[in-house]
């Protein structure tokens, strides 16, 4: 749509600042803003304050560069979970999808990204420095990589295990294998293959949950 | 995704504010929240400003409650449309539609809604008192009913059309047809049996544009 068809400038100006937004057309970003001009002012007033909030007040953990709003996140701050254990992840989306297994006890480090040549991320983009300075500081038994199981991913796993090799610490990777749930016959080979080399006795799956 | 999985309050209620909005799940919000910390600040500001500015400064317009920066909006200021005709539609995207086809010179009342009992919305909900004091005020020739073709919209057609009836107005309606692109095979019977009823002089429809 022609932006000239638009009657109001300040409509236009509203629109093409959430058509700014990934995934977002204009179409959206139109039907968007005109919902918010049907509901209550304070709709509006709420979700700019939030975001208006969310961008003063933000923190970026001082150890793990996890999103939170004190200077320490609340993993890294909670006395409950094992500071030997850090779980390397490239964002904080990541950190959301491992918390929500409820199955981890041990403590993060977010890179900010992966190495990916083509987008223009390299080694100086990613927090592995202050990685490599947890594990000298000492005290940490075990960094496990759970990135993408892309080619970035394998890519940015090696350069992580040699970057922290001079250390002695246990590094371990996130299982690869077929997604539960997933049939055999649509899983792809090189997947089939992975799972069928690092096959585990029954016994012991049988015990997790 | 569970809200106890946030590691930030500000986070989780920016999230929430985006969540709100129609068609954006909370996967979405986040996303976009996101999207938004990785920018500079000034964009989350320029998003957050213009959403209060708009707020704050939309007026509807006095004559056809059109979405307006001033009083009266763009159209009804304009000395070039011709005051004798209206056309009625439900709402401003519709007028943003009308103008983006630039065959229409009249101007427009904007209904603000269509009779839904299923939704609520009665009579006193959609603006056709004032659409009656403008047709009795004088000098309007025409009115076009330019409603959605459903049963909704057909219902308030007959609604404004008896509203009407007492003035000497022209009540018209936009044609029902064929959409131009569309397949016969795939046009439903209701529509066809419509234009095969109205079907119009060939040498007319090769000058139209």
């Amino acid at each position: 749509m022609d932006s000239s068809k638009y009657t109001s400038r300040l409509l236009e100006k509203a629109v093409n600042e959430f058509a700014k937004l990934p995934g977002i057309g204009r179409k959206t970003a139109l039907r968007l803003v005109l919902h918010l001009l049907r509901q209550d002012v304070s709709e509006s007033e709420s979700l700019a304050g939030s975001l208006l909030q969310l961008r003063k007040e933000i923190h970026h953990c001082r150890i793990c560069h996890n999103i939170s709003d004190q200077e320490i996140c609340q993993v890294c701050s909670n006395p409950g979970r094992d500071r030997s254990q850090i779980c390397v992840v490239e964002n904080i989306r990541d950190v959301m999808a491992l918390e929500s297994t409820q199955q981890y006890t041990g403590v993060y480090h977010v890179l900010g990204g992966i190495l990916s040549p083509m987008d223009g991320i390299g080694p100086s983009n990613i927090s592995v420095g202050s990685l490599a300075e947890r594990v000298a500081s000492g005290g940490v038994r075990e960094v496990i990589l759970a990135l993408s199981a892309t080619m970035e991913g394998d890519a940015t796993n090696f350069f992580i295990y040699r970057k922290l090799s001079e250390h002695s610490v246990k590094i371990t990777t996130l299982a690869r294998g077929v997604a539960i749930g997933n049939e055999l016959e649509y899983t792809d080979e090189i997947t089939l293959g992975r799972s069928l080399l690092n096959r585990t006795l029954f016994e012991e799956s049988i015990h997790k949950p």
